[in-house]
């Protein structure tokens, strides 16, 4: 599998222009390959889940919800659309949990100006991570400069915020998987993250593996989308998911099954 | 039904702020709200078509297929995602239809700030007509005046463009859908529409009807999500649709059935 990214990573910085080959090239060098050992799997899974609610009729009153039963369970955040920024920021001002937000959410598919915007207010309203979609329909059409510069800008624009990359696992073929995890860390994005959770598909084993495989040591790797109970969340942190994006959070600190998709 | 939606509205003037209040009341009093007799149902359906294309991994290539279908069959637009506004904009400079976009799309969840820009960005790189989300959940949690300022922002930003509401008929109760297109109304949005496609639902022959009722004879209604062949284009049209967004508008032409959701 090591030699498949390689080839692809090389070809990749081929294709690429000269500052794009460049910072390719940059990661590719001071990657930490081998990931050492197995990952340990932590008794307590609440610090790597992402409370999540996405659903467009998402009301302030279930919010304000999640906001609490993030508190309650000391989740890593509360991961909401972007118009509920600033309640969030409001409710967990001295709490555990972070504000993670979305952009260019769920199509990736929007202007690159468009993200770099909707970052920037994210951010001044109180974000503090940003799961960005990448612009899946250009890398299917091999169109690599627009794909980097468009992580690229997101990153600038989040101002040090970490910035995760949603590949949309279920839309891209392997070798397309691999790019575009090329693509994030070329891009100086912080985390490569599996699905939107609304284009079909999700986190699997399989996936969080190979997307570790290319990032090696260094970046985060979030496992989202039809991840509902502690078995499953512990699979796919085994295999080197560093966070977990579910609506299904309190089921699983709870040990019993979510009922949502996302 | 006049008298349920007249209700509504009275009861939507005294809930929202002065300005929204009295601009809901000019529209309640200036309203046409017999349309009359039965709309008439064109030969052509191409002219009310908005030819769309809004996947995600949808490819250039592949928008450039579907610009040069619309020009073949003199469509009235072409609905693509943002990011490929420049090159429709590019294709169609010198043909009949119009170059469509969508804001917000599909979860409606976004700052209204971000709605606004990205409605900007969209203008100046050439869209015509601007399809935006309703802030949903603002509405189910009935905060008015912010759907209704929301709606504003994106009408003021495309400075005189053609804005249809997608109000997501799939999510909303009866007198949520009457709601919504009382507020779009109220702000100035030029169409109400149905469906994103992406939250499930799509056009029904009851929903044109009714929002058809709500905006009278002075706005456009535009059918989407679902409209895969003539016979369902032409009842949508029949009860009150202007205009028909769908997938299918080549299959609709030709009298053929198309096979995608939207």
């Amino acid at each position: 599998m090591h030699q498949h990214i390689e080839g692809i990573a090389n070809r990749l910085m081929s294709q690429l222009k000269g500052s794009g080959a460049d910072a390719l090239g940059s990661f590719v060098t001071s990657r930490q390959l081998e990931v050492a050992g197995a990952p340990a799997v932590p008794d307590r899974l609440a610090p790597l889940i992402d409370h999540t609610l996405l659903k467009p009729e998402a009301t302030a009153e279930q919010v304000r919800a999640l906001c609490a039963e993030a508190r309650e369970h000391g989740f890593a955040s509360v991961c909401v659309n972007p118009g509920f920024v600033p309640l969030c920021h409001e409710l967990l001002a001295d709490a555990v949990p972070k504000v993670c937000t979305v952009v260019g959410f769920p199509l990736g598919a929007t202007s690159t100006r468009s993200k770099a915007f909707e970052t920037q207010v994210a951010v001044t309203e109180g974000a503090q991570e940003i799961d960005m979609v990448l612009a899946v329909g250009r890398l299917r059409g091999g169109e690599y400069d627009t794909v980097l510069e468009d992580i690229a800008a997101v990153v600038e624009a989040a101002s040090g915020r970490r910035v995760k990359v949603i590949i949309e696992t279920s839309l891209l073929t392997t070798d397309q998987k691999i790019e575009a995890c090329l693509l994030a860390a070329a891009a100086h994005a912080h985390f490569v993250k599996t699905s939107t959770g609304f284009s079909g598909g999700g986190a699997t084993v399989e996936d969080i593996r190979l997307m570790r495989a290319v990032v090696g040591g260094g970046m985060g790797v979030k496992a989202s989308g039809g991840v509902r109970d502690a078995e499953a969340a512990r699979a796919l942190v085994a295999v080197g998911a560093t966070r977990l994006g579910t609506s299904s959070g309190v089921a699983i600190v709870k040990g019993t099954a979510g009922g949502n998709a996302y």
